[in-house]
């Protein structure tokens, strides 16, 4: 079974969501946990919830990265944070990736320090699932790990997160779409024309230029852009989601009539709300990294830590490092 | 009254919203309108609505730019289409601005090279209006004129949103954000960075970084990005709220009790779908170039293109190119 490290200090309501999720993750046989983050607090958790013998190990770490660190400082003046802790028992062999809700740059920068690149990846880039219109998931890539690309990097990226997709949604050939301002191939701007050659000339099932509205219609599975705009699409889409939640809520209370209905449909808006649940995904993988690194929301519930350890698992399982070096060698011949 | 010229055949179901559009701004007394498209036609549609004592006048205009012609094409090719007949009415001082709902890329092609930029101005840019969960509107330019920025660029589209966002909603010194990847200075990617310190050294309000989400959160009036960002947030938002629609829908059918609600709730979702309709705003203006123009969606009705018109007088009544050229003069100074 793979052996999965979790920050346990790294949600806002640490450390609650990790010890549930990690017990949770550990009773349903997902992965062996180690559990770091202070040893005396997290026993006592653990014990209180009846979870002496699931194959949960704490390991000792004695400071906590918090979300007004710097990613510099973080690493530098905390050797001994969980999160820290957590990435060196994956370069040291004793786990086989590791989970954190913490601050994402501290995160990716502490991944990318204490882990290395990957053989043929020049900068490890981080990826996120959501819904679509379709049912299906898409994945976007990279969502902010590298602001400023080169055309090489978006094909490394599109190499890893097409990977990514087929190991953990099952798919044999997804489409990879690259995030542009219109879908002729002429059209974006100076990196992604750039990129669309590489694209085009690469083994991959390239679909050519998506719109920013095709990341919910299911168009394609993958779509590859630089960290400045997967991150700006990743936050406007959260916060386009609160504000569309807001004004519904609003405008559903407005009258008495809607009000029933509102009543009414509550069961359907929270069966809803969980279709649109990207924590149901489990974080966002930091692709390219010697190990797994799944990066989870800070407002993550035991669900979504435990689905991260689930999708960090079948990183392991589904040997997407291995892939990544074989595809990025051939890619780069061809 | 300004005079307002209007594209005639630019919706997807052209020239009927246009007509109507026209004839409800002459009603109004938004503006004198000069109707530009196939005159007998154009004549024979207003007669059968009684139109013929409003102040509208028809300019003939024989070509028609459709969504295939490439800009440069319609430009170059289609010398008296509906679209460019407009535009040099405002160049000839017949009209004192043009609105199009036609193929976004060849008006904006269209106008700079029909109108040219104003003094001081080095690149037009395309501005949305967008709703709020606060209930104001916020502007987000550039979003799609321009995909590679220089930070300099940036900084008049800081002016230029501003000047609009005073003029068209009525706000004193409306804030102003520099879409980025984080709200720290130091957050972004080398284009931000550099124009974080152009826009804290002018005489903007400026409120620093922004994120995606601030977007819809009503922090800032107005957020300033490169036309290849804005242009993906603007589709992504577009998508999402298509996604959103369709999940939501059908959510609320999966159960019989939802059914009921569903149907209770019909009224609500109509007033909450007119909240987030940025027809609702008149679509975007190409901020620079000598004169006004105003793009509309193509699939515009109406009601779009009489709030397109109305807009449009208000950039006549407002002044606002005297105040871009007035205060872009002072920003350099600065």
């Amino acid at each position: 079974m793979p052996r999965i490290a979790v920050d346990a200090m790294g949600t806002d309501a640490a450390p609650l969501p990790e010890v549930e999720g990690a017990i949770r993750a550990a009773r349903e046989r997902v992965a062996e946990i180690l559990l770091v983050g202070p040893e005396d607090a997290l026993k006592a958790e653990l014990a209180r919830r009846g979870a002496q013998r699931l194959p949960i190990e704490v390991v000792h770490a004695s400071e906590t990265v918090t979300m007004d660190d710097s990613a510099a400082k973080a690493f530098r003046r905390k050797r001994d944070s969980s999160m820290q802790v957590a990435a060196r028992l994956v370069r040291a062999g004793r786990a086989d990736g590791f989970v954190s809700a913490g601050n994402t740059g501290a995160v990716m920068a502490t991944a990318k320090l204490v882990l290395g690149a990957l053989e043929g990846v020049d900068r490890p880039a981080l990826a996120a699932a959501f819904p679509t219109s379709k049912g299906k998931a898409a994945v976007l890539v990279d969502v902010g790990a590298n602001v400023d690309c080169k055309p090489q990097h978006l094909e490394q990226f599109a190499v890893m997160g097409e990977i990514y997709y087929r190991v953990i949604f099952g798919v044999e050939r997804p489409r990879v779409g690259l995030l542009s301002i219109g879908s002729e191939d002429h059209k974006g701007n100076d990196l992604t024309r750039e990129t669309f050659r590489l694209l085009k000339e690469s083994p991959l099932r390239f679909a050519g230029n998506v719109e920013g509205r095709d990341l919910y219609n299911g168009r394609v599975e993958v779509v590859v852009c630089d960290g400045f705009t997967g991150n700006v699409a990743l936050k406007i889409s959260e916060g386009l989601i609160e504000a569309v939640y807001s004004l519904l809520t609003e405008s559903l209370s407005s009258t008495l009539r809607s009000q029933v209905g509102y009543l009414l449909s509550k069961k359907a808006f929270k069966h809803f709300k969980r279709r649109v649940d990207y924590t149901e995904y489990g974080g966002a993988p930091l692709l390219g990294v010697r190990g797994v690194c799944l990066i989870a929301h800070g407002s993550s519930n035991d669900n979504a830590i435990k689905n991260a350890v689930r999708v960090a698992a079948e990183f392991v399982r589904g040997q997407v490092n291995d892939k990544i070096e074989r595809e990025l060698a051939r890619a780069v011949k061809a």
